[in-house]
């Protein structure tokens, strides 16, 4: 296969992922930022640009970065992020890493952040995250805090991962949604169901004041399907 | 007419509906999945691949079972669910069935579950559902529990479908809507009539803390308009 | 003018207005219908037909009536509110009647039914309603009881007219909105605000459990800016 | 440059950015209004057109005026809101203004009314405002009291932008927001950024009753990061 020519696909569909994001309201304004791997061996990175409007998202707004993060292709620089990015890439072997700014999501990841992570259970849409069979899984996502300082960030994001071993997702506290998939479709899924449940969650904590649908436990240790955190 | 050409055109024709689904929210990531018959005798019933992504559904993804939900025409694995899709058909008659997972119904199917079904009454937008003629009609929406085992939801939803014959539609708990028609235009009349009734309904439920309208009944025996269950 | 040129271009105009409504989601399914003056003397309305889907509204699905609500172009049944259509035009010398089914507007039918009317008051938005000059303005809504018999409800409406001579709108109790205007854009543009101000006082309603924003003032005699009721 | 050029590119954007905040409901019916600077010396305005559909904004309703206001491009009366526009454009040295109301500003508006402003911090999202680059930052929104005096709303406003110098936008009660930008990209990003946060900010009221987010503190005088007011 033509390497060019893969590259202007990937960045294409990246390009029209990030555009169908802010279409949604889950990325307005620059927020949010979006990767898909080129190849493993040396690593390359497509990463969106920092600070760019992501309902204006361009080809060119798509840059190339190696495993530092340092730029091979394009110019201006890649998302402060990006760190954060190649950390989810190695640990979980992922081929593209979504990062939203929702209004549920922010909003859950405040009122759930004290508890250190959310539980989504009993629902049939979490048979679309990758792996999951049924609607009776208990997917924990756990909550980060929210700092400036990004080598710090990629390194408490590298601990919630390890911890978490099976979660498909992560929230920044007061910040956004971190998921990822084997390429860009399968991320992109997981941004519509994870979305999707946390809209569910949020509308029920506005109705009942709880933060668990009715039939949720409580997981053991917090730490939901995987153990202890 | 040239059947090719009927089954291309019905295929389009749900292509398109699944499409419009997913855009309005009610279909997010491989959620969802729908039906058209093309033929009853023998029954062929064109129905999506499983595992698609609902927002990028296209014509290929669109398969022909027959009967026994066996693969006809197209390649693939049919959606998991299609044995409930066959069950709708024969039971109702349809002529298309059609199954979507909103935020609304997936509130609903959890508020009202232990209740066993949704009562929707005296809203002028149930006309829209076929052979309704009044505002003043009572719509009882069963509710029945989520499984994983197909042959056994087809079950369950057999017999909600004896014991509500009049139910324009039904919920699996934490799941999603089943709703149905004569053709795919009525079918999608229906889930846009239902999902309508859904997020008023669980608007004032948010607001109120209450699952039904003010001026709502309870319904004999909790079966609605079609009497006992 | 040419006659037809104005009947082509006045239902083409119709029907993308209705299409809009739809994909706002305040007509969904069949709910909802539309009409807009072709010419006076005599009365020749255009109307949309009984029934139609109004997300797939074609220009052959708009007819055109005349005094009687008889059609005069056009095949198929009108809309069964024809009547209600015709009053408004009369008492209101309206060019263009659009009637909405959204989630707020029937929400708040509901909510506020046994007062018999919603105010709308102290809002910039209100400055969109023809005349209105200031958002210091008190904007009554009459709410009407829903029945299936259109006679009746065409003379429900009437006596609504007169009562409140400067209401830019009305409410059908758990049925929808009837708004309209000098021509179409007028009447489309009443759509927008008076859907605006609904979900604006909803959303108020959900939050707060009261139905009037905190500086609104009780009508006297529950009349709003025309008096009694 | 072809100065002819420059103002059709630039009327050209101000229309689809109108458009745009139209088709995200921040502008329905005639609300809002819209402007951007041409040249500074002498002042000359791009704004949009008085009372005119902002889901149906054309080019000829793109007017250019000079600093008093007055028409010196185009036909048709400015904005009623001019003058707040020009006091922005000096005050801020903006190159751009535009001026939404959506359903989660005005609720706010109303809500945080009496206070005289509305606190965001601690949020991401935040960083989307110019020269803001902590999610550690106290964004105050004044709110200014509602007038018909166009005059009058002029110098509240900058009286407000003196007081709060580090204000990226301002809310007039019961009626919208005013930000603004370097140009209209910036404009528009701090439009999407607000409304973000005042939806995020109004659904966490709905749900708690509370207008803070949890970690949320009270200002030192109410005043946010620029200290009195």
């Amino acid at each position: 296969m033509d390497k060019d020519l893969t590259l202007d696909t990937l960045a294409e569909t990246l390009v029209a992922t990030g555009r169908g994001l802010h279409e949604r309201g889950w990325a307005l304004g620059t927020s949010g930022n979006f990767s898909a791997v080129l190849t493993r061996n040396p690593l390359r990175l497509l990463i969106s640009r920092s600070g760019v409007d992501k309902g204006e998202l361009t080809r060119d707004q798509v840059l190339v970065v190696d495993e530092a993060g340092e730029v091979v292709i394009g110019s201006g620089k890649p998302s402060d992020e990006t760190v954060v990015h190649l950390t989810i890439v190695r640990q979980r072997e992922a081929g593209a890493v979504l990062h939203t700014h929702s209004v549920w999501n922010t909003l859950l990841s405040e009122a759930a952040g004290d508890a250190g992570g959310l539980l989504l259970e009993g629902l049939e849409m979490l048979k679309g995250l990758s792996g999951v069979t049924t609607h009776d899984h208990a997917e924990w996502v756990p909550i980060v805090e929210n700092t400036q300082d990004y080598g710090h960030m990629a390194a408490d994001v590298g601990r919630a991962l390890i911890a978490h071993p099976r979660a498909h997702g992560l929230l920044l506290r007061g910040h956004g949604l971190y998921t990822w998939g084997r390429d860009l479709r399968e991320a992109k899924r997981h941004v519509e169901v994870l979305e999707f449940l946390f809209e569910v969650t949020g509308r029920l904590y506005a109705a009942t004041g709880r933060l668990r649908a009715p039939r949720q436990s409580v997981p053991a240790g917090a730490g939901g399907d995987d153990g202890g955190r």
